[in-house]
């Protein structure tokens, strides 16, 4: 099998450092290229302390000199940053955008959030990076847009119920995330004090990422995150009214029609999964319980992994040829 | 003013400390006698470190040998249990029970989620003790079901929209508590590495707990309790349809309406207070959003004083006749 | 008694936060005046959301323009910063600085740590402000310099046996600190992700605040600061050889014989104490073991009470004639 | 090369999980019997979530029923039990015991520590399986004693002093461990709410693993473990005086003499190393501060890897004759 160089744009970050981890063990993958505007000359174990030895050699560049020899760009950017330079990737390999430059179709409402769009033309050319659901597109695409975090848990936990039409109105979300989806940047409301032995709400007047799941799930949203004092992992509470009574067997049913040969999705049954049944790992766990016709879905990943970093290879997987679960098979870690 | 003996059965877990630590600044109290069936004989520091010095001479008694001088009970026991105790103790003074035994008014939903009831009689004298509410009827109370901790936050945070009657519909409430909610007894679900960095739902096809919201908010209601990974606190994410679309400014309007002269209770705005808001003291804090004819209702408490210790004294200043805060204004602990 | 005005400047930081909740209490003292170059014109509730309510006018101002009204200036600003102010204020009223700029006697010890000193006479007129040891000279003083969080731990735990003439060659000081002792800048290190499940040693090679405890303890002192996931709280485990062999009894003797009387000081015997033993509180709790001539002394304190605001307002209470312990006695927060 | 069969002993708390989550990718072993008293009967999913399909079909059996096809026992069992099935178990196959009850060669101080050793005569025939000490003994050991958590990270740090002849007096050490140490057995001072934010000493007149560290470093050595609010990891500050006066030049060269060609020992430099640059993996990382005579070592390790089931791998690798990094060469999480 043929050799694949790549570049981690952004790599600096959280999901830059995922990205290190997780390619350390894909045989035909050589990471070598990564880039940070702050740490430029820097290697990589003087920003990732637990990494250093692993990658003794590779040092952080210049996003402005990467060379010609690149075959997957891998783009950990703040939106609106992407799309600055992924037309000039996409002439020397293909693309993995982390952000949500790329997610939303309907550019109208992506400006409404997130501002101006200067490369609305490729827009269409990106394919919405889920392979649970886009698995046929994602093979033959050039440009990924790797869903966001809070929109992997609750699109995969509720698709089922779209493709059936047992949706009945609009969805309730409540979603809890680990600090790590925030980013490396280091601000007040996420400095260990004030997070540490608290919870709240956020955006609880609209976020972004419901944008996402509007678009993924063709239903009305109602979302609200909240900061969890924890590192890593979401977990999604989903309330969905359905337009006709079910059972918990019924569930699990709708489930496994869609999900029983997914690698990485593990149906828990009756309960609530929990954060660490997936730390460090690519799986999502779903478990639901029925109460007549409302249904709730408790969906849990890791943030930085099936969130944002695994999925992205699991995206690079199928583009490439590899099989799905490459060097993302991971087992999660507990305690 | 006169001086009150008081005693405090099942006093070793952690509703018992906090009961500790906030009397020892009631001047008008002592706390004379304190039970425990493990640690009988041990004094106060060996089973409270914190709290050694503050109590040198008392010591866990036995719930058996009750002396004839108390004017108040406070019981910190398992439902069940207190319902056993209670007459004998009503006979010597009055009663305010932290558990469950007295506050479901309906025995036959009492018995279906807690087991046989020994003590129907007496299950109508009790007033439910929530001050906000049923403050009158408190100070002539001799018996007092202090209010579970999530149906304290819960119930403040729906009970304008139930008066108002703007209530359409069930009511889907995410709650997420810290962990001292559980008790102290030690299990493995509650053992620090599981719960640490984690997080789940729990009782997730009904708890016990919605039964008092039900009976106070006449709604049905879908609840839903979530671990946190944090010592104390509730936050309460209440969605409510309401049967007519509100903005903002109303909704601040309708809590000005039952709140605004509630010391106890603070309006956080158009946005979620934080666990750290009330933490260690007897405050409430309410933020909302509203979006449409769907308002979102955020409801902070700490569990062990608003939502257990702190509202059983300000129960008993309401009978005793001292201002409501006595001994329960201290400020919240923060970072 | 008459009323004192207080000025906290600096006061958007944690120990200015910590300032404002415990003088809530203080019945005598009225916080007039609160400084912040960040926060000028917020209101205390949009920096300290907590404490919103209780301080519903006062706003955050300016330090040149502080009124003449003003008895005491309570100074919470990074080291530097306070010897350009200090005299001013001073024409004014009496100053206790928070930070490092007076604590040092040694100027040249001083600067090598510190930087250039521009008030080096102020020097010799401030008092080190540890109650437990400067009672006196503290009650007459202008200018107290408020020791750091590591030296009171440190120097509590080591005095008797320097007095007692009992330390055998250096010290050796391994602490741990909560994360607010580092204050409320995020800084990347201090990221929630970064220090959550984790925990290391850092100044390896030397930290500032071994020179206060080597000014009052008369011994060299090897020590080693380390970050403990937690917000507040120090933990110093001093190891002292003894120029001669002693027994715990011994060892409880001598701390009894100086500290029996201290109203913050707990011995909590030959074992260690707990950080939960003091949290939110000025107390110190003292254990201890002894193998041979080697001497383990176990030291907590909460970092930003008695390592900070607490203590400041202890030698406030002495300054202007007030109970030691006035509006600092709250029993700690457990759990 | 030839398939292994493997047993696991006692396979229902974290030690045992470890070996289970490490073991999944060791292409030449199956794990085809594991023991639980507690658990006999349930499958793997019941009782680590996490695990749950990859193991689908092993369940807990019985230790009274071990087939005759095992090749490497792991034992996973309280001190003094091990040592009850030991010599039946070598009948069938090797044994690496994870537990305490051959790891002493003075069966005097193991006595006074543990209790009564039933297996004497088994104690010479153990190997202490640390690898980069004993690896030619281990490679051709029966039975091998698997290091305590504190051990490991104490000696590796100081072995190659105690080699070179540079310890001068005892050793201080002060370690500091999470709280998978002390096993999964609910317990209340390892219950959530008592640990959260907290920090303390414990055993602070004398723990059992000075033990190990004083039989392999042939010093004294005066050891105090502290409990962190981590779920995993251990930091072991480690304070040797020197026969002579090193540089952190020398103390480097001393380090890479012994362990430049050791896979799993990581050299931070004159720094401390951090538990997340570990955490999860079987790296060992030693940091150095030399203050004249006084060397300050930090070392840190997972203490359920290389402080456990990690290392028991590393061991069976050795005496199985695979590459000594098979299955425990993964990266360590973070953050």
């Amino acid at each position: 099998m043929s050799e694949y160089n790549i570049a981690i744009i952004g790599a600096s970050g959280y999901t830059g450092g995922e990205l290190l981890r997780l390619f350390y063990f894909h045989k035909n993958v050589t990471v070598s290229y990564i880039t940070s505007r702050k740490h430029k000359g820097k290697k990589v174990g003087e920003v990732f302390s637990a990494l250093g030895n692993f990658y003794p050699d590779l040092e952080f560049s210049s996003i402005s000199a990467v060379p010609d020899n690149i075959d997957y760009f891998f783009l950990a950017l703040p939106h609106s940053v992407s799309m600055l330079h992924v037309r000039r990737f996409l002439e020397i390999g293909k693309v993995i955008d982390l952000g949500a430059d790329f997610r939303i179709k309907d550019i109208d409402k992506y400006e409404k959030w997130y501002g101006m769009h200067h490369e609305k033309d490729l827009v269409n050319n990106a394919v919405f990076g889920l392979p649970e659901i886009y698995r046929d597109d994602i093979r033959n695409a050039k440009l990924i847009a790797n869903p966001g975090c809070y929109p992997t848990s609750v699109i995969l936990g509720a698709y089922p119920f779209y493709k059936e039409n047992l949706i009945n109105g609009e969805i309730i979300v409540d979603s809890k995330s680990g600090v790590s989806g925030a980013g490396r940047n280091p601000k007040e409301n996420l400095h260990f004090p004030e997070v540490d032995s608290n919870f709240y709400a956020y955006s609880v007047n609209g976020h972004r990422h419901q944008l996402e799941m509007e678009q993924e799930l063709k239903a009305e949203i109602v979302f609200t995150p909240h900061l969890l004092p924890v590192e890593r992992g979401i977990l999604s509470s989903i309330y969905i009214r359905t337009s006709k009574s079910l059972s918990n067997k019924q569930v699990e049913e709708i489930f496994k029609k869609y999900y029983s040969k997914e690698f990485f999705i593990r149906l828990s049954g009756n309960k609530s999964p929990a954060l660490k049944d997936v730390r460090g790992s690519n799986f999502v766990n779903i478990g639901w319980s029925v109460t007549g016709n409302l249904v709730k879905i408790f969906v849990v990943i890791d943030n930085l992994v099936k969130g944002a970093s695994g999925q992205a290879i699991q995206n690079f997987n199928l583009m490439a040829g590899f099989p799905e679960n490459t060097a993302i098979d991971n087992l999660p870690l507990f305690p």
